[in-house]
């Protein structure tokens, strides 16, 4: 691995550990065992290494939403997608950053970290557009909105689980979802 | 204000803005305008003061959520609920905390976190179970599933008007878990 990634790979970890105000330049070089000299020849400082680090992470959760638009019925790839492992103490790698004052209040980082909810959510309104339009989920529903409850169940699964250590609410949260899309499921007349 | 007051809700506001690690006790004197005196005649130190301001700010989710043991039908007051006005890009005061890695770390802050969320999945749960055997709610939901869904989407409702910086993907998440509501609705012989 080249040094600019084990700072960028450092960088990631100690936001997720410790947050982005709590980690200094130099907690990032001793995390990736790399001297100041080659540090500030890649990166201007700490700003620098945070953006790139947070592009690295978000690419990640861009890859998995791509599940939406992928094989079956539109409510299947819907619960494909939602029914996902999850380790739900660990926390949502992009979404804990919404959650970081000095990540919010920087414009270029929240930046990122809005794109990578605005592709998520995009293919979640696809998908349901889709499921309403084949006769799968009734015509009542907005995409829009719906797009954003069943993304909110991830992201609020996570703290659900990080509040109490364990993985069960996430799991929870997601039956629960599961159960309401096939209760809404509109079973007569599909063309999915 | 006593100077106690003053030192928790000093607390509450840093916890809140700039997350525990980055809160010294100086810090929270000199936003409280106390002395050490003061301070450390009322507080051993910033742990102490955290359990004391998360304790505070615990009380009022608490306070709100009984409203879904309140009064008219169980899923009129699951809606009420669910659409109080919720300032999306402030974030839960509570939920928030699960995110801050050192409060998460501290067993004696985490706790009192994670009893504030109990106590509301318990007054969910009850509603839940209470449309059900009403007949509201299809008998295929399971209460505990459903009531860590629907806590989930005011959780993450904040992540996502967060991440944009707007209070809309709140306001949506909530309309659609409304939609959702209403299209699993068994509206046949209900007894509510």
């Amino acid at each position: 691995m080249s040094s600019r990634d084990q700072l960028t790979g450092a960088m990631a970890e100690l936001l997720w550990e410790r947050g982005y105000a709590a980690t200094s330049p130099r907690d990032v070089m001793a995390r990736a065992g790399v001297g100041q000299g080659s540090m500030y020849h890649h990166f201007s400082g700490k700003h620098e290494l945070a953006v790139e680090a947070l592009s690295a992470v978000t690419g990640d959760l861009t890859d998995e939403s791509s599940l939406l638009d992928g094989d079956g019925s539109p409510l299947e790839r819907m619960k494909r997608y939602l029914t996902l492992p999850r380790p739900g103490t660990r926390g949502c790698r992009v979404g804990r950053m919404t959650q970081d004052p000095q990540v919010v209040a920087d414009a270029e980082l929240i930046t990122i970290v809005a794109g990578a909810f605005e592709t998520m959510l995009g293919r979640w309104e696809r998908a349901i557009a889709e499921a309403i339009a084949c006769g799968e989920l009734p015509a009542s529903i907005v995409p829009a909105d719906l797009a954003r409850t069943l993304a909110a169940i991830i992201q609020g699964g996570y703290v659900l689980a990080r509040a109490k250590g364990e993985q069960s609410p996430m799991d929870a949260a997601i039956r629960g979802a599961v159960s309401l899309l096939d209760a809404a499921h509109t079973t007569v007349d599909t063309d999915c």
